[in-house]
C-alpha cells in the first residue's frame, strides 16, 4: 500500500451525514453553524487543549465523552465565538444547545459533541444556533460537497478549506478516513488525554467507517497526534479550544483488529499529517513552512524542546521572512532552550546549505546560496546536535507583518 | 531621601575615565569601541544570561572575574559584532584585545573585562579593536560628555542612549552611581550568577565610587538584576551575550557598611529600574510600554511564570499594538503558562478600567474606554489570580509591523 494510493481516494467514509447553514455568528455572514451526524451513532476518542482556561464546549464535551464512555452521534460546531471565559452562562449555553440538538437529530443529549471557535469572552448567542437546527436538518447529506460544507463553516481566519482523505483495502472493502481541519492563529497544539484541562482555535475531525471500540480508537489517536498536530507551531500560541476528534461509524463491517490495525494506523497518520501541513501553510500572513529537523539529540522530547524554541523565536521567524540565513539566531534559541549541550558538537544546514559546523560558521557557507534555499516556500533546516541518535520534526512558519496586521485587527 | 532626589544628580562616580572611538566595525561607521579605565581598579560583581550559547567575551570576562575575584581595571565594548559562536578563534580574538588593553591602560590582563554585541557568527575583527587603543586613550576623560560618548558607541538597533544616575548623602559626602545600558532587541535576559552559562545582548554597566569588596556587591546585584532586568522582556530571545557589571572604585571614601548598605542598595535598585524601564522602552518597533502587574498569586514565582506568557504570547502583544482589550487572549496566554488557576477567581483590569470579574466579562466592561487606556504610551495591566498574597511587577511591550520590519532587514 502506498502513501499515495491512500490519499488519491475521493470517496467519504459511510455512515455520516453533514451540513452547514447561516446562523449570523460570523461577521462575515457565511456558513458558521455545521454539524455531522452518525445517525446509528459512532465510537470515538477526543484529545483537547492541555490549557488551564478551557472553553465551554471543551468542559461539556469531556464530560459528554466520559458519561457515554466514547459514543458520539452528533458533531455540532460553530465558527465565530468561541464561547470561552464565558463562565457558567457559557457552560449553560452549550448545554442547551446540545440538549437541542439530541432532540432534533434523535440521540441522547450527551452524544452530541460540541465545539466552538472564534472570539474568546463574549457571551455565547445559544439562540442563534437553536434557531438554525431545523434548517440544518435539511440541508444534511452524504456527499463531497455536504462534506466541504462542513469543512467551510468551521473557518475563521483560515483562507483555504482543509480536509484529507485516505482509505484501506480490507479484502475488497475500502475502509475511509475523512479528516477536517480549521486553524490558522492562535496555533501551537498541546493536546492531552480526555482527563486534564483542555482548550485550543485548533478543530479537527476524523471520520471513518471502521468498526472500533473507543479504547482502541484513543490508542491510534494519541501517536497519530503526537507527530502531526502536536509537532507544529504557528504562533506559540495554544489556545483554549483546541480539540481532536476521531470518530469511527462502522459503516464498512471491517473490524479494527490485529489484521488492520497497523494499515489503519498508517492511513490515519498519513491524514493528521497532511492536516497538520495544511494548517501551517495556511496559517497567518505565513510566508514559509518551515521543517525543523533536530537530530542527534539524546531523546526525542529534547529535539522537540529545541524545535520549539526555535519555533517561538520572535528573532529566528522574522529572519525566515526575509530569507536570511541568520542562524546565529537559531544557536541563540537552542541556547536558552534549557537543553544542554556544546555548540562545538553541533551542525546546521538550510536546505542543501551547510552554515555551522562544529562550533564555527562552515568554511562551505556561502550566504547567496543559503538566501536562494530560504527563498522557498518549503524548506528544512537541520540542526545536528552531536549528542545521541534521536530526533524530531517540527512543523512551523516564519513571522510577517502581514501576521501581526491580521492579530492587531481581530479585535474583540 | 525621596527618589526623585536620587535621580536627578548630575554627578558622576569618582575613580573612571571614559572614552569611546570609530574602528569601523559597525556598518553605521558610528563609534564602536568603548572603554571605561579605573586607574586604581575597582572590585566589581558580574552576572551574565543563561543561555547556553556563550559568546566569547562572556567565557573570557567570566574567566577574568574568577581568576581575579572580581577586580576590574578596564571595561572594553564593542557594538556591531557578538564574537558569539565563534568558536575558539573568537575567544583567542578577545583574549587578544584583552591583553593588548592591559598593556595599554596599565593593568593585568584579567583585570579587562570584555564586552560585545550585535551580529552573532560572524568572525571577530580583534585588528580592528586592536588598531584604535592608541586613540582610546587620547580621548579618554571624567566628564559627562566622555560618560555619554561610552553610552552612545555601545548602542547597535537602540535609538536612544540609555543612562541614569543616582547618589546617596552621607555626611556630607555625596557617593555616586552611574549606570550605562544598551538594548532594544533580543531582549529578555535570564541574568544568573558568575557560574553557568551566559550570554545576551543586553549590556548594563554601574559605575560607584563606594568602597566595598566584591562579595558585598554580589549581594546587592542579584536582587536589584532579578526586579529590574530579569523582570522585563521585548521579545522573549534571551541572548548570547547578556551581561550585567557593578563597579566600585572606592574613590567617594565612604565605605559600604550596615549604615550606608540600605540607601546605597536603593539607589542601586532606582538605576537599575529606571535603565530596564528605558530598554523597554526604546524596545524595536514599540508602541507601548504595558506593565502587567500579576497579584493574588501563590509565588511571586508564579506569578512571574504567567507575566512572563503573557508577555511572550504574539497573540495578545499584536492586541496591544492596536489598543484592543481582548482580555480572552491575555487569559488563554495564563491558560497555558504551567501555573494552576481558577478562571472563576480572576480580576483582570486594563488601566482602571474592569473588564474581566470572577470567570465572565465585567458588567462594567465599557470597549471604549478600555480601548482609550490602551492608546496611552504607558499603561498597566492587572491581572489577580485570587491565590493568595504574592505578586509581580513585570514589563513589556506590544509586537508591531515595525519590530518584524527591523528584524527582517537586521541581515546576517
Amino acid at each position: 500500500m502506498e502513501n499515495e494510493q491512500i490519499l488519491k481516494t475521493q470517496g467519504l467514509p459511510q455512515g455520516f451525514v453533514w451540513g452547514a447553514v447561516k446562523a449570523g455568528i460570523k461577521v462575515s455572514g457565511n456558513a458558521d453553524v455545521a454539524v455531522a451526524v452518525a445517525a446509528k451513532g459512532a465510537n470515538g476518542a477526543a484529545m483537547f487543549t492541555k490549557n488551564q482556561v478551557v472553553a465551554a464546549p471543551v468542559t461539556v464535551g469531556r464530560r459528554h465523552m466520559a458519561s457515554t464512555g466514547g459514543r458520539v452521534s452528533v458533531v455540532l460546531v460553530n465558527a465565530g465565538n468561541a464561547n470561552c471565559a464565558t463562565g457558567q452562562p457559557g457552560v449553560d449555553a452549550c448545554v442547551q444547545t446540545c440538549v437541542a440538538a439530541a432532540e432534533r437529530f434523535h440521540c441522547i443529549f450527551d452524544e452530541v459533541f460540541p465545539s466552538s471557535t472564534g472570539i474568546i469572552g463574549v457571551p455565547f448567542p445559544a439562540e442563534k444556533v437553536l434557531a438554525v437546527l431545523p434548517e440544518l436538518e435539511q440541508v444534511m447529506g452524504a456527499t463531497p460537497e455536504h462534506a466541504d460544507s462542513f469543512a467551510q463553516a468551521i473557518m475563521t481566519t483560515d483562507t483555504k478549506m482543509k480536509v484529507a482523505r485516505a482509505s484501506v483495502d480490507v479484502d475488497g472493502v475500502e475502509v475511509r478516513i475523512f479528516g477536517v481541519a480549521k486553524g490558522a492563529g492562535m496555533i501551537h497544539p498541546q493536546l492531552g488525554g480526555p482527563v486534564g484541562p483542555a482548550h485550543a482555535t485548533m478543530l479537527v475531525y476524523l471520520f471513518s467507517d471502521i468498526a472500533a471500540e473507543s479504547e482502541q480508537l484513543r490508542g491510534l489517536l494519541e501517536p497519530a497526534v503526537e507527530r502531526s498536530f502536536n509537532s507544529i507551531s504557528i504562533d506559540g500560541d495554544t489556545s483554549t479550544n483546541d480539540t481532536v476528534l476521531l470518530l469511527a461509524s462502522g459503516a464498512s463491517g471491517v473490524k479494527l483488529d490485529a489484521r488492520t490495525q497497523e494499515p489503519f494506523a498508517n492511513a490515519l497518520k498519513l491524514v493528521c499529517g497532511s492536516l497538520a501541513y495544511q494548517i501551517v501553510d495556511d496559517g497567518e500572513g505565513v510566508g514559509h513552512v518551515v521543517t525543523l529537523h533536530i537530530t542527534g539529540a539524546r531523546t526525542e522530547a529534547e529535539a522537540k524542546q529545541i524545535a520549539k524554541a526555535i519555533a517561538h523565536s520572535p528573532l529566528c521567524k522574522t529572519a525566515w521572512s526575509s530569507a536570511d540565513p541568520n542562524w546565529g539566531r537559531l544557536l541563540a534559541a537552542a541556547g536558552y532552550s534549557g537543553v544542554a549541550f556544546d555548540p562545538a558538537l553541533v551542525n546546521i544546514t538550510i536546505g542543501a546549505q551547510p552554515v555551522f559546523e562544529l562550533g564555527v560558521r562552515s568554511a562551505a557557507f556561502q550566504k547567496e546560496a543559503a538566501h536562494a534555499e530560504m527563498q522557498a516556500r518549503d524548506y528544512t533546516i537541520t540542526i545536528d546536535l552531536g549528542l545521541g541518535e534521536a530526533e524530531c520534526r517540527f512543523l512551523t512558519c516564519d513571522l510577517t507583518e502581514e501576521y501581526v496586521r491580521i492579530n492587531a485587527d481581530y479585535s474583540s
